[in-house]
């Protein structure tokens, strides 16, 4: 594989939508997951504003959103004429985007592949628009690319991606190549990382060619790689139903990151290009505050009285007027069936009233 | 006046019922007052606990409440069978106590009335008899009795009573004079009147013969008076609308304290009997968690999940769950059309939240 390889034709992007974001109940639900929310006020869902983020790096492509069953029929009305992958089932991310991106490679041919969440924010799409430029170029020369996130804190959510030396890439000069890829520290780890200037953030967004990825697909999870090809050859004929049902439940669940990412670096075929804009997987309530950058009100402000609530975030979601007092960065989610109030410090704990609920008589609100 | 005047044939309550209780909101509302809610979970309503509290001592007597117009109907649901005086229009509490013992006394001649506001929790109704007993053999001797509810702290959200010297009367041996009413203090004078010991609270509960009652306020305020025995006198005739519409409107407006309990405790004729119970005019969250004593939780407890929150003040009035974590003495009021999110530190704020929505689009939910 080298830069001799012939150049691709486009860019199609691929896009996972799964996960519920527990730590944003009661706003997100099983049925009605991050992605399919506007959670920056911005009148798009995450997932919308994904494709819009998308569709000038890919106009020479397209764009494949991979989705569950349960969540199909919200994803087509979200997003007009857009190509939708639905699995039967969750199996991870290396099938979702192995799937995605083996029918590409049938249908269009030596493509680049671009994997990015449906609920991540971004919020200045030219430098976006700039490092997945360089991801491109960096890809046709036969890497794996990672997208490197500026870490602007020492997080403990996140892996992290050590980045080795320079690759001499034309039109790609950020480009490196990955030293190694770490699990979510701990935080004295983290500041370390923070402190070396060497880490930065694994997003999950991977630049690729199609071929190249089935290529290490191939080496390193040959059964996967054998039964995702199967389906993706019948996918476009009246085969498919009958292939994905018999071999979709049997395929390995694992991690992109740890099927390809990790094991490939290990071999030098992946690459890093800075992402330095601002980006946040939204995780919680208190990340929300931090993309927002100042008090946050989604939902019906009109409906909304915040008294010396320095930093709060506010969800008018029921219909119903939502009035707080005198609690700095106080979080307050009002939705028709349930209310939720904590503090932007305690935001990663809304999971224990969704564990607390589980099982409970009230389990319908999850 | 001295004790051989005729001994009264009996005690009637009468119970004072206005008031919103807009630090209570959204829970109280203008259409909804305090007085109308079960603010402690114990299933009757603060006015139907006021009546329940009164029936044991009353019955010799009766039970009177006076209260607008607007809450006549819901009044008269919660109470069966009790006596209703319905005002006009507020014209504070001289005129409201004083109509009903104009009334009672023609009635029923030289009896004791007693007035009880409809919004105030007591949680030892034994001690409570005991200390209207003492104040009924006070009031006997011709005095109008307050009681004096132990300061269980440097509160400055009631006005004091100073007591004085200890009155010799059979059957009240802890019957005082009262020195002086003073208004809500400044924190260090509430300091100090608590550190003195010689300072009780003014609930506003008052023990005295009816005519001694209509006759200090002869004294005091003859017009008031006058404009009260003529509609008392056409009370129970057919001649009751015409005059109270054309002498309501003219009386003067002024509390009992104003009108009667200061200038004729200047003259001596004011006592004071201790009240030794556990009492609070719940005035806002911050109280009705401490007459509770622990987390509290009203409503439907089953829709609340608390969480890490000591101390709160979880109310589930909506019919939806409700969860707090990490906050602790967070005060969360859940209602159909508006929630309200504080701590115990703000409960008196809660009024500034009724101000601002006050003359918004959205003054229908107060």
């Amino acid at each position: 594989m080298s830069t001799n390889d012939v150049v691709p034709a486009g860019f199609h992007a691929i896009i996972p939508a799964g996960g519920a974001g527990t730590r944003l109940w009661p706003l997100s639900r099983a049925a009605r997951p991050k992605f399919l929310l506007d959670l920056t006020g911005s009148g798009r869902t995450l997932l919308q504003a994904t494709v819009d983020r998308l569709v000038p790096l890919a106009h020479g492509g397209g764009i494949t959103v991979v989705t569950g069953v349960a969540h199909e029929e919200a994803v087509r009305a979200q997003i007009d004429g857009v190509d939708v992958i639905t699995e039967p089932s969750p199996r991870h991310s290396m099938a979702a985007i192995g799937l995605a991106a083996a029918i590409l490679a049938i249908r269009h041919g030596d493509i680049i592949v671009g994997s990015f969440a449906a609920d991540h924010v971004i919020t200045d799409d030219e430098a976006f628009h700039a490092a997945i430029g360089e991801a491109i170029e960096t890809a046709k020369a036969g890497y794996l690319v990672t997208i490197g996130i500026k870490a602007t804190s020492p997080a403990t959510g996140f892996g992290y991606i050590e980045e080795g030396d320079g690759l001499d890439i034309a039109g790609a000069p950020h480009a490196k190549r990955v030293a190694a890829f770490v699990e979510k520290p701990d935080a004295d780890t983290a500041a370390e990382y923070l402190a070396s200037g060497r880490f930065r953030w694994n997003a999950g967004m991977f630049v690729v060619r199609a071929q190249v990825l089935l290529g290490h697909l191939q080496q390193q999870k040959p059964d996967l790689c054998a039964g995702l090809v199967e389906i993706a050859r019948v996918w476009d004929t009246p085969q498919r139903d009958e292939v994905l049902e018999r071999i979709w439940p049997s395929l390995e669940k694992i991690s992109i990151d740890h099927a390809l990412a990790e094991p490939v670096s290990e071999q030098g075929w992946v690459a890093t290009v800075p992402g330095d804009f601002p980006w946040s997987d939204v995780g919680d309530f208190d990340s929300i505050a931090q993309v927002m950058g100042t008090d946050v009100v989604l939902g019906d402000a009109e409906l909304v009285t915040a008294l010396d609530s320095p930093g709060s975030v506010v969800v008018a979601g029921g219909k119903r007027v939502v009035t707080t007092i005198g609690i700095p960065n106080v979080v307050v989610v009002d939705t028709p069936d349930a209310v939720m109030v904590t503090t932007r410090e305690h935001a990663q704990r809304v999971k224990d009233i969704v564990d607390h609920l589980r099982g409970s008589w009230r389990e319908d609100v999850l």
